[in-house]
């Protein structure tokens, strides 16, 4: 078989980039080794970018989240018993967030890719990417015991952190960045009506939790653990006292709480890959970069790379340049640093840090005192939370 | 002998103190176990907030430093090889800073002490507070071997992180906040023009350096060194060499060289005791809290804790209410955190600490990139650097 663009990995960003690329006529495949409700089943961010909704515009696969996400405003801080509002409009000039979750961008994506008559294989066993640092690169599959082979022009690494595209790179062709952090969040979802009409990120003596939301019926609650913290002692009833016990008192007493429906620890990762382009292997979003969820970065991060890729590709065919994609590399990176170093912040100001001493604690109370006291601190908090241009 | 408020301490802080309470009238004797020479040889700060500079001339001492201090309206931040200028006029709505020498400022002063009649005993042994816990505190000192005692209504603490006012205080009724830098500032003063008409903070991988000034005949350089370097090790040469490699090239090829006649190094220190007042004593700058140099804090926060404490014993003498001495510790703190905040992350993003990971230096580099490519973010610096309200 062959194609011009091979994308391994179905999850948002490899069926936004073949969505998009699908809609200026350049042919591709996508590839993965989950089935469809694996992919669906998987629990991720909610906070849409404005850029990131244009891009599911541009893809034409936006009515629904028009339809269904919710706009937001403002987020609040809360710590020392009070909510500090971020009033994300009206210090942006006018900017929102749209909160949609993945798992519904996914869906959307997925049924116009079926509309759009491109192929896209799941339940691929070893897919390989082979030969990307020459001009005839081709994946590898196997289905069923029987090896299959797509050569393409180009391949997209869409496959995640833990994916085959940046471990088919050479070890001396890649640079790592990367920190762990001390603790883990463990995370709920339950159809119950959210605590307040905007997120709530809570920095307690206990710990950070966090309040968000998938809709105005289902709820996203997050509590921050130690990495060793066992998912079998945390009754949904234990959660809730967790959950309550970080909030102000305003909120805690109106949390309604019912049976959560999925709850999993995740620990939190900041991790970059440089460069992201390595001839025709190009990486895209958590192949590429892992940012911990304090910020919405992950998907937002993921959907700005496919932009670069995918004018870069669009040039590359329509208008025979490469400058595109020798800019790809760059480009993404430039604006992957600035949410992975807004991330590391919002998790280093909201966190508790196990073993912080005396000091180093007050000056996070000192940063967030300033934060919601000084228009310009609190402008820069927004303009990253909205999203940094594309 | 009697007074109204016995002043420990005869640096900046103390006489500010004492000459504003003179001209309201009320009694104050100033101590210090050093000579007026021996104060005036100490080399210190030169960068002064507009509060500062709205005290010296509520202080009627401001005429000199008018005359002769230069305005500054921006700061560069040097690093890759390039400026980064802060158009602190700009994004501040009009603000500058005063470049004015501490020790022009102490010798002012005191010029302005003389003049108003009021005692200042200096090369007084053996200062020290007593029962300010009740209602009757005395400072006793001695001279000549001969003990003497000053009985006072209040007693202020201006004698610096060294000073007996803080040391008097019993360990259990204070709480300190204390961090140790990894490294040390090496500077020199030299009678030959700035490299540059405002100051340069370069961060470069061989360390931090600072371009500043007294005057435009006169500079004061630093560069960042190990905490264990020897200053004899350290010749003229070496260190305009050392210097000239951490700036930007075109200023390195303008900075005109010449001897050095005070060359020292400095350990860099945050630090804070709370509260700041105990009953009767009120310690007051350095006293209370330390600050590392590199956001030109010390100085000013010294003047703002003045301002709050001459408002609460004029209060006291004038107007018999105690509102003011009442907030004070509280008033003084918050101002002093917020400094402790900003000059923290100014020494955090313009050093190279020793072991710092690749991840956190990317952090330190992406934090400089986007401080000088965003708006908002300049604007928390610049409304840092030239001071909060008092």
């Amino acid at each position: 078989m062959r194609t011009q663009v091979a994308i391994i990995g179905s999850g948002p960003s490899g069926l936004l980039l073949g969505q998009l690329l699908s809609l200026a006529g350049i042919d591709n495949v996508i590839l993965d080794r989950a089935s469809k409700d694996h992919i669906l089943g998987r629990v991720r961010a909610g906070v849409l970018e404005e850029g990131t909704v244009r891009l599911m515009d541009e893809a034409r696969s936006g009515a629904r989240m028009h339809a269904e996400g919710l706009l937001h405003d403002g987020i609040s801080l809360a710590f020392d018993g009070r909510d500090h509002r971020i009033d994300l409009f009206d210090l942006t000039g006018g900017k929102r967030v749209t909160i949609y979750g993945q798992t519904e961008l996914t869906h959307d994506l997925m049924d116009h890719r079926e509309q759009s008559g491109m192929l896209s294989i799941n339940e691929a066993a070893n897919v390989t990417p082979h030969d990307f640092d020459g001009n005839a690169p081709r994946v590898t599959y196997e289905r069923h015991g029987v090896t299959h082979r797509i050569d393409c022009d180009f391949i997209a690494g869409c496959d995640g952190f833990h994916g085959v595209s940046r471990r088919s790179v050479p070890d001396k062709a890649i640079r790592t960045f990367e920190k762990v952090y001390p603790f883990g969040w463990l995370g709920i979802l339950a159809d119950v009506p959210p605590v307040n009409d905007e997120l709530i990120y809570a920095n307690h003596p206990r710990g950070f939790a966090l309040c968000s939301m998938r809709s105005m019926s289902r709820s996203r609650y997050y509590v921050q653990c130690p990495l060793d913290e066992k998912i079998e002692e945390w009754d949904d009833r234990r959660f809730w006292d967790e959950l309550r016990r970080r909030l102000p008192a305003h909120h805690a007493e109106r949390v309604v709480t019912g049976p959560s429906f999925e709850k999993s620890i995740a620990p939190l990762r900041s991790f970059v890959a440089e460069p992201m382009r390595f001839n025709r292997l190009f990486l895209v979003g958590d192949a590429a970069h892992i940012v911990p969820p304090t910020g919405a970065k992950g998907l937002n991060l993921a959907a700005s790379d496919v932009h670069y890729l995918f004018e870069g590709l669009r040039e590359h065919y329509r208008d025979r340049s490469n400058a595109g994609l020798d800019a790809y590399s760059q480009r993404a990176l430039a604006r992957a640093w600035k949410a992975v170093r807004f991330s590391w912040w919002m998790t280093t100001i909201l966190h508790r840090f196990p073993g912080t001493g005396a000091f180093d604690q007050k000056i996070q109370e000192a940063e967030l005192d300033y934060l919601t006291h000084s228009r310009a601190a609190a402008t820069a908090l927004a303009e990253n939370y909205v999203g940094l241009p594309f």
